[in-house]
């Protein structure tokens, strides 16, 4: 017995692709939409609209813009010479976000993952070296993820760009601020043991 | 800092209205548009276009339909006798599911609820007892929900549809299927001994 609509059912079945979204929570959202006056349907296909057509990514960085260069890379501000090396936009965010970083990125799009068939051409790496080169940039501060995939990223980018002689810096791994060493994974607390800094008064 | 693109921010924002939806995972559902192939936002504007246009209530229950008619209400087979009042078309969608339904619905669209100005004039009961006159109703069944504000509904109706002397029956209260009597809150439990039913051989 069909009950719900074409229509509805066709929107579900996309509102369903959304990350972490099933059938249920997706013809939700459809009841929802349809429940809202039609203005927030017609707003929203107008937002989608807006941002196929003018967002793009930074053509330096990579980072979303609605122009040819990102906020970031456009602020004459920031320090050149340091380059952080992320692997999405929303990692770019939240470093952002601490605002103690005042350098410039580079967002990959992704990591490396032979398995889900993704190699350094399927990252935005191409320009990287030529920006390196042309920033004179003094360091590299790679902050991929410090899961499998993000750790080997760091290593292939290491070994990529050993060539250039520009110091590169891995993001630290270690406790979290308020964590509590008892809780912990192994392997996080034997990366804080063999990371420790100098402590000074 | 401004980093998302305006366009993204005001997807995210729209998105954040759905619901159970925060602006983490608003931000999380643009970037996902984002990164799909513009097909995706293509199609789900369409998508949005198509509700907006297509989907319209039934004339007669108020369910969701293409048409004049929802498909139950344009189905020759169904039992015209019975009429089961609903709060919503997803309750509606429920009973259909279970199979076990054959006749007729009226979907209210909501609950009376006094304290956020929803009366008797904010559902969909104009023509209910001009339905229930013109199929020659039997029986109409209340399957609003058993908290407060379906309770009251239902008591509503039984008040307001008393002088059309069609008899009215309410969805039984009780102890779910696999449900364990230790675990059940009084309420419930009381109800389902006071709803005892005769027990055959």
């Amino acid at each position: 017995m069909p009950v719900l609509p074409p229509a509805v059912d066709k929107l579900a079945t996309l509102l369903s692709r959304l990350p972490g979204v099933g059938t249920r929570t997706a013809t939700r959202y459809a009841f929802f939409v349809l429940s809202e006056p039609d203005d927030y349907a017609r707003s929203l296909g107008q937002a989608l609209d807006d941002v196929l057509e003018h967002v793009r990514f930074c053509r330096h960085c990579h980072a979303l813009s609605e122009r040819q260069l990102c906020d970031v890379c456009a602020d004459p501000t920031r320090d050149t010479t340091t380059v952080c090396v992320v692997e999405t936009v929303q990692d770019l965010i939240a470093i952002e976000k601490t605002g103690s970083y005042r350098g410039l990125y580079h967002v990959l799009h992704g990591v490396l993952a032979p398995l889900k068939g993704v190699g350094p051409d399927q990252l935005r790496l191409a320009n990287l070296e030529e920006r390196l080169v042309a920033l004179g940039a003094g360091e590299v501060i790679v902050a991929t993820s410090t899961d499998v995939e993000g750790e080997a990223t760091a290593l292939y980018l290491a070994k990529r760009l050993a060539p250039l002689k520009v110091p590169l810096s891995r993001i630290a791994t270690g406790i979290p601020m308020g964590g509590e060493l008892e809780y912990l994974d192994q392997s996080t607390l034997s990366r804080a043991l063999s990371g420790r800094q100098a402590l000074t008064a």
